[in-house]
């Protein structure tokens, strides 16, 4: 593995920095030399896609995902059916804005066992594939960690998205490794790999493991600040053939209430040192 | 698995009723019919043990366990050996007390690796051994969930503590079955049966997973008010053989805050509809 020197695999997740609009997130981003971004679907949600799938060409920013898809499962089928319809929509938005796929928060329904609700995201990708091949734009399972298995995702482990993904068999449905939700896995080398082996491995996403973790959901620390190891990790990662970006994806109540021009700054030493 | 009818295997953890002295908890539990109490460390410090053993006995009430040792793990070897000393003291509070075991909240560091970590602590407890048995107390490993690898526990998986229990061929130790930790993990059902076929089902603790969840440390849910399947659990643990007290374990900032008296009587009735 090399070290890093430069940010040309460098992709921000603009909801890093949330108190940002699209805009100026991307003309930001593009000035601080980064050159990938992810686009959090609420902030393009009624705007002109056209407009900022020609702002994103101009700037040289590659949109790597848009995110997110998924929620499949309810105990309601008619929310099923919603959701199903929803996530075509997303396929829609990510194809207008030329991202070549769409990461998926599989979702779970607290009112169900997780193998239900895992049976549900199987049937909802499943009935999104032909839109999503059409669209071409993949499909992208992210393992979520088990603190999230009651309402978020039942698929809560590497390996689980493994099995879904290899169940599909398709080049539209792929899987993204976020950091935050796998390093305490004891088995993730070993499922990095065979991720990597069946073609799976689409994204890669970086943050850290703050230690304490303050909010389940909006505490995640700059690379560096925690406990994951970042270089070991990307190693693995890279090991089992993964060339894309490093994408950072922070949701921070901390750093959102800061100065997010500082806040960028320290993204990029970061990024430059622990990664 | 037959259904609860009665409450002869019922135990509460004093933390469940934490704003009551240990005195007011095990009375208080007698009097509600309750025949288990597991005692958590920090309500009997510095107190009479020979004073509270003998009131335990008059009040009919057994001891299942003394909570908590552990904490081994640590990047510096001084602090590892005081860890190692406090343990031997805790496993004395609990012969004292004539608890039969002690669980064990097993440690992490976040400043080195989850592997070196749990190599830690198998060598805590092996240094621990020889005077749990003297002592005639059983060390009790408690996985616990991934949200607490960073600094609570490197053991996060049952497949884990079992590998552990496993590794010392010891009637000396044995593993704590927490719902709250392992509910997510879809390969509980066949290590419950590996951890009792093996003889180290030693504990079987329960309370809910609240969706969501306010708290990553005190916001447990009181059985039936959460997504775990509580039922389905309990007939694998009794299936696996284990045929000892249900644990009820409540960490709950909301109710502490509530009459105990109530919470007292809310807990009965839902260990008998929903356990």
């Amino acid at each position: 593995m090399n070290a890093i020197t430069d940010l040309s695999k460098l992709c921000l997740h603009t909801i890093t920095t949330k108190p940002w609009d699209i805009t100026t997130s991307a003309k930001k981003f593009a000035a601080a030399g980064i050159k990938g971004i992810t686009i959090w679907r609420d902030e393009v949600q009624n705007k002109d896609l056209a407009q900022i799938r020609r702002m994103l060409v101009d700037l040289d920013l590659q949109v790597v995902s848009l995110c997110r898809g998924g929620f499949y499962p309810s105990t309601s089928a008619e929310k099923r059916r919603l959701a199903i319809d929803d996530n075509r929509y997303a396929i829609d938005l990510a194809h207008a804005l030329g991202a070549p796929m769409m990461v998926m928060v599989c979702g779970a329904d607290p009112g169900q066992p997780l193998n239900i609700s895992r049976a549900q995201i199987a049937e909802g990708i499943a009935a999104c594939l032909d839109h999503a091949a059409a669209a071409g734009v993949k499909l992208t399972i992210e393992p979520l960690h088990p603190m999230y298995a009651a309402e978020r995702s039942a698929i809560n482990t590497l390996a689980q998205a493994n099995d879904m993904a290899e169940s599909f068999k398709s080049p539209w449905v792929g899987i993204a490794v976020d950091v935050y939700h796998v390093w305490w896995d004891d088995n993730l080398e070993e499922e990095i790999k065979r991720c990597g082996h069946n073609g799976n491995l689409s994204a890669f996403h970086i943050c850290d493991w703050k230690s304490p973790t303050l909010d389940m959901l909006n505490d995640r620390g700059l690379m560096g600040e925690g406990c994951i190891d970042l270089k070991k990790i990307r190693g693995w990662v890279e090991a089992a053939g993964f060339n894309g970006f490093n994408e950072v994806e922070i949701f921070s109540d901390i750093y959102w209430k800061q100065d997010q021009d500082i806040f960028l700054a320290k993204i990029i030493e970061a990024y430059k040192n622990h990664v």
